[in-house]
């Protein structure tokens, strides 16, 4: 997907809404646990109810392996059922991957061919090698881990380097410079948690989508986000995971998501 | 396993030798392909002919999450394979995650409880959050990535803090603050083709093992990394990947790989 069709889905859409599927067989409703694949249904029933209030989906890969072969099985199934029936979602593996190109190849590969996400987080921390072989499928993003919404973001990425800036403006600027129309092809993942601070990364980094986790269960606001993070294209894709897919723990699970959804304040219609 | 556990395996084998499963359809013997679990089956007689040299094996999990269900499926058999019949190798996940707190702690449980396996390598990007749940498993370690072997390390590793201090040595130093007796539990990633850090890593970090990645077809020397980077208790376990599993692509691939492992440098029986 390019970023003007991103934009135009976004405007399209009324949404900057991006739903977290952090599917866990501890949380979810009782009664799908006797079914074959109760994640995969589960799933199947909030991308139905939250279509309409969202532009994107992003399965947290972790929850996935946790439950092994048959996790690994439902997370392919949940991805080929959102592109086959709304392929104009955007759908992103939460991964925060990072290695060595050899390796960042094949973690390529099990993302966008394997799999047919259109984006995967990134750590940067070995810099531009594992970044690179993701940036060699056409039309897919990488969106990098800049400033995360976790309290030990402070351990590292908010430390000051000797020229004065700190760590995650040094990432975001140097994954600036190495690719070339950076901003059509990576993305940067940025608190909700540090909404204060959307403001001051917008006047380096103008033009680019962020990646907005933290609104919720975290604690960081929507429209804090909105106010500080957006720019022309509205640039940021607001995640939200539990607040929206355990909205109800009862057989109205999925109607309680849709409506959950509807009032993230992410969505404008 | 202990500290104590761990040396005195690398004492009784004469080995410091890891052997990286970095398993790859493309590059194992032909006559394997048509079985039905071939990443297995070669793993399986890698691991047989490899075991009298070395402590270690460290499957890289982007090799087998590339094949997708399949592949997953075999490395669990793979772990399992080596658990039952050489129960006191020490096995590691090259997963190179780091994520959020309960994030990490589903992470935590695909390695440690669904698979069995004793350690992990993390990214310390998002600081101590992606790291503590693994610690929460008695008697597995975590291993950190602090100065890698790939060229781009120089991206943001090495870059110096405002107190003079690279990156890693940050990493380093943190993650022995926080953790209690953190020899016991956390290793660290130090590349073997930057030996020459080896000693001055030594200085500020003397008593932790050092996972040593890059001998081999990276370039670095595991005569380099002995003589620079071990301790008392040795202190290092090299890896070496491609130069033991591929050392013949003919029927005879097992056998040769347990001469290379022999030979490798990292054996002194």
């Amino acid at each position: 997907m390019t970023y003007e069709e991103l934009y135009s889905q976004i405007e399209k859409k009324k949404s900057c809404l991006c739903v977290g599927l952090d599917t866990d067989l501890k949380k979810i409703p009782s009664h799908l646990l006797s079914m074959e694949n109760p994640i995969f249904e589960f799933n199947k029933a909030i991308v139905d109810a939250t279509a309409p209030y969202c532009v994107a989906y992003k399965p947290n890969i972790a929850f996935y392996e946790a439950e092994g072969v048959s996790g690994w099985q439902q997370l392919e199934m949940t991805v080929s059922y959102i592109r086959e029936k709304y392929p104009e979602m955007f759908i992103i593996a939460d991964a925060k991957r990072g290695d060595i190109g050899n390796t960042a190849a094949l973690y390529a590969k099990a993302f966008f061919e394997k799999m047919d996400f259109d984006a995967v987080t990134l750590a940067p921390y070995m810099g531009r090698d594992a970044i690179d072989p993701f940036l060699k499928y056409e039309g897919k993003w990488v969106i990098v881990l800049a400033l995360t919404s976790n309290p030990s973001a402070e351990d590292f990425e908010t430390k000051v380097l000797e020229d004065g800036r700190p760590l995650f403006r040094e990432v975001i600027e140097n994954m600036n410079d190495i690719v070339p129309e950076s901003h059509q092809r990576v993305m940067y993942v940025v608190g909700a948690t540090r909404a204060e601070k959307l403001a001051e990364i917008r006047e380096f980094c103008p033009k680019h989508f962020y990646l907005v986790p933290g609104v919720g269960a975290q604690g960081g606001s929507a429209e804090e986000v909105l106010k500080y993070g957006s720019n022309d294209a509205c640039g940021v894709l607001i995640n939200s995971s539990r607040a929206i897919i355990y909205a109800s723990k009862g057989e109205d699970f999925a109607q309680a998501a849709g409506e959950a959804a509807k009032n993230s304040g992410c969505y404008w219609k």
